[in-house]
């Protein structure tokens, strides 16, 4: 693993992205394909369960890209967001957040005058 | 507490800042007026040794600031920043911290080629 991807792996878990959801990311980024969460299961030997939790928080976060597909089974799989695209969304993301608590901060404040 | 306060927490909870360093931080807050490793470990019930750190890493992450005082003994006292200033430079950290790894991984992968 390059010292960039170290970088951004650091930056991801100081933003609360749990170890076990880095280690899904990162082999569905070296697999470079769509993976089934069984697959992922196996790969990892995890717990379905887990692997599902895990799999939803990273697609929340904007770090996995879903797709509905059916061959037999109706289900999802996954593959991984490339990581210039994670950074971009996190930043966005990050800034729509800290902004709406400071439009809601300076309304907060202008209603109780100066503090 | 107000709900924008709580937004506040929570915001700083999910960028890794602890449940006693936002103790310290909210006593800080309230009392409006710079206090002593000491006074603050008086206050919370904790032991000075945790008060020290948990200052410290509130301090380097911009949300307390210190002054060096004199009376006696020479020592730092530790104020609250302001929510709207700590808003402020937690958006300028983040946006410089990802804007160099994305810095970075355009670097990277002009040297590999096209990735």
């Amino acid at each position: 693993m390059t010292e960039v991807y170290e970088k951004i792996e650091a930056l991801l878990r100081s933003l609360g992205v749990k170890k076990t959801e880095l280690k899904i990311y990162r082999l569905l980024l070296n697999r470079s394909k769509a993976m089934r969460i069984t697959e992922i299961q196996r790969e990892l030997g995890i717990s379905e369960r887990s692997v599902r939790e895990h799999v939803l928080s990273l697609y929340k976060k904007g770090i996995l890209k879903r797709t509905l597909v059916q061959h037999g089974w109706l289900g999802y799989v996954y593959t991984a967001v490339s990581p210039g695209e994670v950074l971009e969304s996190l930043k966005k993301n990050i800034i729509k957040k800290i902004s709406e608590i400071e439009r809601e901060l300076k309304g907060s404040t202008n209603q109780n005058g100066q503090s």
